[in-house]
């Protein structure tokens, strides 16, 4: 019954627009009662995101076990059980993805939705770097860097149409986050590098820290 | 007659509840037609976050001038004319704090608002970063972390009842997200240290690059 009343919901969402269709319609066209409706979900927003619910409980628990996976590794996993969520079903999540960018209503659900992974994400690395120096701020960094970066590789899968494998847009960019606030070389798979191996790295004084961070992986990676 | 509004409403929301507050009420206490009240705002919502707008259209502003400076160091700065806003007025940034805290489509408006800020810093950002391999990534993730490190640092201060500088909690967090993606050592204002002078860091090759960073941190301080 609940996935009729999505495929309901959609149909009319389409059809009619999503401000024009109302509760009543969906349950009609579902062919059952409006009571049912509201035993699956609390509001019409919802119903365009039916397995937000699930995939939070699901990564919540994924962060409670693992405790010894690198801490950032872990919060990209974390965000690589949303990306499969989309996965998952590609045809439904770029109609949603369409409708939701039309819709500010729906946009500011989904901010909702993104802001509660969001701090999913921070209070397991809070729990990490509990006792670190900076602890808390580290943590909301990098789960906002985390999230924008999974963000950014799924919206470019989804307006593409859903075409591809999302994963081999997400690995880069996760990776990314991985180099800036990760240990990077543990990321970068280190294929036959020795770990006792040493990297010297001279800089002038004032080189921007970034310039640094690059100059070492360069060197990384030419080995 | 704006302030009239806003002074009405908030004497209300904490009176009553956001909730039970219709607009109505409002515009009865504030002695004007209900008319007045949507000539200034869109929603109930907008009345909580009444300088949203200006602040919005400030940064906008502040970002289209200024080119030269460094992009990391010029994001930050924006984001402070945020923190000035809420600086302004102590008290209420503390009241509306409580509120938003308290009512979930406070909250979720506030999340709307926050977005349209980090889309005006990425905005710029990909502008800046236009040609980049990753610019587009770079941009999103760093205005995400600003985003992140600036609500730190003002909740922090919300919640400390607006006690003190806000600008001497915002200082180090912003300076953090310099450090990590922008030119660290001009941030950190050189005092006295030779710009020839170089730093030398050996560390294993499997050594995490934050490890490495914070080893070119400790270097720096202790010249």
């Amino acid at each position: 019954m609940r996935d009729a009343l999505i495929a309901a919901a959609f149909e009319l969402f389409l059809e009619r627009g999503f401000e024009q269709t109302t509760i009543d319609d969906i349950v009609a066209l579902a062919g059952v009662g409006r009571r049912s409706f509201f035993r699956y979900f609390p509001s019409k927003e919802d119903v365009v995101f039916p397995d937000h619910e699930r995939c939070l409980a699901e990564m919540t628990a994924f962060l409670q076990t693992g405790g010894d996976e690198e801490p950032v590794a872990r919060v990209c996993d974390a965000a690589r059980l949303v990306m499969r969520m989309y996965a998952d079903n590609p045809s439904f999540s770029v109609q949603r993805y369409r409708l939701t960018k039309s819709v500010p209503g729906l946009r500011n659900h989904e901010l909702s939705v993104v802001w509660r992974y969001e701090r999913t994400l921070a209070d397991y690395l809070r729990r990490r770097f509990a006792g670190w120096s900076e602890g808390t701020l580290r943590a909301d960094v990098i789960a906002a860097s985390v999230v924008a970066a999974h963000n950014h590789a799924l919206r470019s899968w989804l307006r593409s149409g859903g075409q591809g494998d999302v994963a081999a847009r997400m690995d880069p960019v996760l990776d990314y986050v991985q180099s800036a606030w990760g240990p990077a070389a543990e990321a970068q798979g280190a294929g036959g590098r020795e770990a006792e191996d040493v990297v010297v790295l001279v800089a002038k004084r004032r080189t921007p820290m970034w310039r640094v961070v690059r100059g070492i992986e360069t060197a990384l990676e030419e080995s």
